[in-house]
């Protein structure tokens, strides 16, 4: 029952078919590392529903449009390898880059529409790489569940199209952003913002919950709530926002006037960190 | 051990887990029906490899630029379904159109550079719409092998590349061209060709056999052996060629120096049908 590390694929397949034989369900929770409470809330459940969970850790390159946002990754394997201890994971699969990309990819997966708006118009080929590496671990690990956190909505609609579209065997499961006291989302990358961008970030869920709070008091246009939000952001000069979109839940497409469920989403710049964020939204009835 | 007909991805699913938890390797032959004795040899393979074969019978509209020669595709599901169970078959999975695409798919597999001479260039969106059922149908029934002809061999090299790039478990087995005694390889659209056009069409593999015997007599120059290969396409005026190209047996781009082994690939229109076909050639040493 003790954790292995899987730094090859061989590896890591030769452990999940060991399970299989013994008739265990298969969880991944695929992460770039750098393991947080809000990972941790995805390794719980899979660990809580699944008989062997694999944790995979890799820093795709192929989706950082951003160079130094790349270089400037966090990494901690030895914090990553105790977090997924204690919590009971059966396998860490972290491979190198060069296991995972012996040589230049030549296929990828593309999955349109739902990747046009927000992250994919601001980080072009962020999408496809998600799509691509998120396709090569699942072939890899074959699991029969796979857990994404919420606070990637975008992404998690994505990779649900791709599963559909291409009839992978795999049910997905999403798990609830979790939040400092602050309301700021769980991240990575708040491990690069200093004690004063820490402060000034807490304004992207301020106007998230701004926004959510206008949309349930009864107010159906997007344009109305979104400049609701936007003064809120105002408040805090030293935050640029990239877009503050209220979508269609499923894929994704801004909408005009609210009727039912919505997704409100938003990205920051805090000093050189970007950080994301969403919520839902239910228009009240009548 | 009666031959089984799979209609949706459901039964088709159901069929390979019973066959998995029999402990059975499984085999997919993946094809568009009408099925002729190039496909009989595909199937006898697997059957004879594997302990459950599933053919798969799809023409998948995704993967034709034609309108026309998707609408004029051979079909024939009796005689496909005879062919099968006299062979051994387990399951034919024979969806329609709406079972494999629901609704208009997003994701699409797209392989570059190999995709780009030849069958890419005359077809534009062919290998697209290949790589995505592919990946499909490799979803849907999970085997252990697959086996695709000789006779699409840019085909085969896109979906090597895929399954190396993608990292899918799966190995492929390329099996090779069945020929008439005349030299015309198999194929569903032979059935299209008049009397006349049946004559005709050996021009494609005559030609081929041409570039052969030229580059295996030591002909290292393309643009000699390709002249070579159009004077032969020249004796059948009634057939024109769309291309003659001799390419690298893995990536297939183009080759100008022949210091290896080759295959030499052909397209030709022989009325209102488009035949392909390809030989291999090695050069002999010094």
């Amino acid at each position: 029952m003790n954790l292995r590390l899987a730094r090859t694929i061989a590896e890591a397949r030769a452990e999940v078919a060991a399970a299989r034989t013994r008739g265990l369900s298969i969880a991944v929770v695929p992460t770039m590392g750098a393991l947080h409470t809000g990972h941790a809330a995805l390794i719980e459940r899979a660990c809580a529903e699944s008989g062997f969970v694999v944790v995979t850790l890799f820093v795709n390159p192929l989706q950082f449009n951003d160079a130094g946002d790349y270089s400037n990754y966090p990494h901690n394997l030895q914090a990553d390898l105790d977090l997924c201890e204690e919590r009971g994971v059966d396998v860490v699969f972290a491979p190198s880059v060069d296991e995972m990309y012996p040589r230049a990819t030549r296929t990828h997966v593309d999955v349109d529409t739902v990747t046009e708006p927000m992250e994919g118009r601001f980080r072009p080929g962020h999408f496809r790489g998600v799509a691509t590496v998120v396709a090569k671990l699942f072939h890899i690990v074959q699991p029969d569940r796979a857990y994404f956190g919420e606070k990637d909505a975008q992404q998690l609609a994505v990779i649900r199209r791709m599963v559909d579209d291409l009839n992978f065997s795999i049910k997905l499961v999403e798990v609830p952003t979790v939040r400092e006291t602050s309301g700021l989302a769980m991240s990575s990358r708040n491990q690069r913002l200093s004690e004063a961008e820490r402060q000034w970030a807490v304004a992207l869920y301020k106007a998230l919950e701004e926004a959510r709070r206008v949309i349930e008091s009864g107010e159906a246009s997007a344009a109305v709530v979104k400049a609701r939000a936007a003064e809120v952001l105002a408040e805090y000069p030293q935050v640029s926002a990239e877009y503050l979109e209220i979508v269609d839940p499923d894929d994704m497409h801004p909408i005009e006037t609210i009727t039912g469920p919505v997704r409100i989403a938003c990205a920051i710049l805090v000093g050189k960190t970007r950080l994301i964020d969403n919520v839902r939204a239910t228009p009240h009835p009548g």
